[in-house]
């Protein structure tokens, strides 16, 4: 997608072949700086400090980072370092895994002279397959909205989304945004809300932003607001992303999609999830037992950062002396409350019948 | 209840007999600050500004709004602009309406020369029997409490509240928050999960500090969180105030309590709703369509305020350029979510019947 008609990926390999280059998240929306990485361990800290986020372009980011380690080094040893190192960055999206298992089946046969090219070679595919991806799940994704009426009796189509999954949050074109931008560049009268997405704001930082740039209208609103709105029939479909959908279609999410989902089955309104395949774990069933919830730090609730009026950047404790917080990052919404997945292959029910419909090659040996 | 060894109030007669004393609450955390209100158009302010703010307190400020009034000029022209200035102040708590009709009701039968001192008397009066129904709160919400299991392994019995409901939203003790310092002082092991409550961060700000002052153990959440904890038995019970609940039991406060009670809902979390006879409106039934909703400046989206790392106060602007926000003020929980209203009468079932249990003298005339 473009930034001020610039045509850009989240992530991409820079002129000397070697170094990985990537937008540097934590910044936006007050500052739009390109990083370098230029070891598997920059790689790393980019995972784990929120340089680079959303489960898609994680999974990205670990391909490269193996590639950067390939090209430092390309033992044994180092191979299987780097793909602890990668894979202990953050724990939640599954995406993570499936890269590094993909570049590490890849990779430990190959005699070492060849893995650098090959890595770097694999992890370039990862990118444009999740660009592919990225764009069909818009496809499958606009087959829906043009099925539904506004319920706003001015005939915009009001859609409500959480945290970021945009193509920020991918190598390009995003999951859950990917229908709305589809949507949009169709002539679709449509208007996002915007979950500000607390404590980390990826709403009001990373969406806003993107929407802002590509012209799609959209409100920013506090976490809270979303229930009132679909109770006034100011909402006519939710849609998130996911960073981990089990096989029986539980949905694992930025922290405070299962309210969104709760409040969307109150209501009638319908709750689509865009879930690329990586994004799928086959071997859990039970998301609300069974996913791992990072807990970050508690700082991410305790200060926010913004621009001051003189457009410097600050940091704010928001929280009394002697109070502390908690900072569950993920939650998972039990399927019975998804409306449908809507896969790069189609759209399903979620469940483990519908996602073994579109995936057949997944189904257990009887 | 005490700031750092001394009892206040949130409201109160200054020592010359005329000027009205407030705490300052869009200050704290970080400042505390007394406001002195002299002229009814001080209290308006103090009103519209949330320098005074829940719906006791703001019951109670706009008595005392009348008695300045009265104090300027006792005349029927004065008390009925007095009258309607203040009830512009805020749109959606019904405690406003209440105490406003109440003080029209009682001064405007008498000679001017009298209204003033009766004012003072009954604005004293409804902050001392508003302490009073608090106090009442807790001991009813103390029984309740008491017939809980933990379901925290560790024996401690968590409650989860949204918004401010203590001693800061009443003149005194609180309503949501009235049965947790009656049972912390009764040796009962309680803690709070206390959501932020964006965009004001009346949680973060209000009821952290409260309870941090009286020693409540508490852990600030996002509002995001609190779904994910109750599907992880982190939660005992949720607690809130109310700013109307309607004769049929529809409860709208903040917004995002809806959302919260969803959750509780679906996890058989108990939902109670701290009642005061002075936030019930008989005059509606249906809360979704009949309690108007204030919107409010969407710059309380947009901006944060908080103290940097030397202590002085900042205002951060969290938003991309060119992003706008919205900002509902409250939301409604229908009563078939609400498992019971903790009023000063005692505990009923949220309903008509319930409610008609309590205060029979409401009942229609067939």
């Amino acid at each position: 997608m473009k930034v001020d008609g610039t045509p850009y990926r989240t992530i991409w390999l820079g002129a000397d072949g070697t170094t990985v280059q990537a937008i540097d998240q934590t910044l936006l929306p007050h500052r739009f700086v390109v990083r370098d990485l230029r070891t598997m361990e920059d790689a790393e800290v980019a995972i784990r400090t929120m340089i680079v986020r959303g489960a898609p372009l994680i999974g990205a980011a670990a391909a490269y980072g193996m590639a950067l380690a390939m090209a430092a080094d390309p033992s044994d040893a180092m191979l299987e370092r780097a793909y602890r190192l990668l894979l202990d960055s953050r724990p939640t999206a599954v995406n993570l895994r499936w890269a590094l298992d993909d570049l590490r089946a890849l990779l430990a046969p190959l005699p070492p002279a060849r893995r650098r090219e090959a890595a770097y070679r694999r992890a370039a595919e990862i990118c444009d397959e999740d660009a592919e991806i990225c764009r069909r799940i818009g496809e499958n994704g606009l087959g829906l909205i043009r099925r539904l009426t506004p319920r706003d009796k001015g005939g915009r189509l009001n859609a409500l989304t959480h945290c970021n999954a945009g193509w920020l949050a991918t190598v390009d074109w995003g999951t859950a945004l990917a229908p709305i931008y589809q949507a949009h560049n169709a002539g679709i009268p449509i208007h996002v809300w915007v979950d500000e997405t607390r404590p980390r704001n990826q709403g009001a930082s990373l969406t806003a932003w993107e929407l802002s740039k590509h012209g799609v209208p959209h409100t920013v609103i506090a976490d809270n607001a979303g229930g009132h709105l679909m109770q006034h029939d100011q909402v006519d479909f939710v849609i998130t992303g996911t960073d981990r959908t089990t096989r029986g279609g539980d949905v694992c999410n930025k922290i405070g999609t299962y309210l969104k989902a709760l409040a969307a089955h109150d209501n009638g309104v319908p709750f689509y999830v865009g879930l690329p395949y990586p994004t799928i774990d086959w071997t859990i069933v039970d998301g609300v037992r069974e996913i791992p919830i990072e807990e970050r730090s508690a700082r991410e609730v305790s200060h926010m950062t913004g621009r001051t009026e003189d457009g410097e950047l600050a940091t704010v404790h928001v929280l009394p002396e002697g109070s502390n917080a908690a900072n569950p990052g993920f939650d998972v919404t039990p399927a019975r409350l998804v409306t449908a997945l809507i896969t790069e292959r189609g759209v399903c029910d979620a469940s483990e019948a519908g996602l073994l419909s579109l995936y057949p090659e997944q189904s257990r040996a009887a």
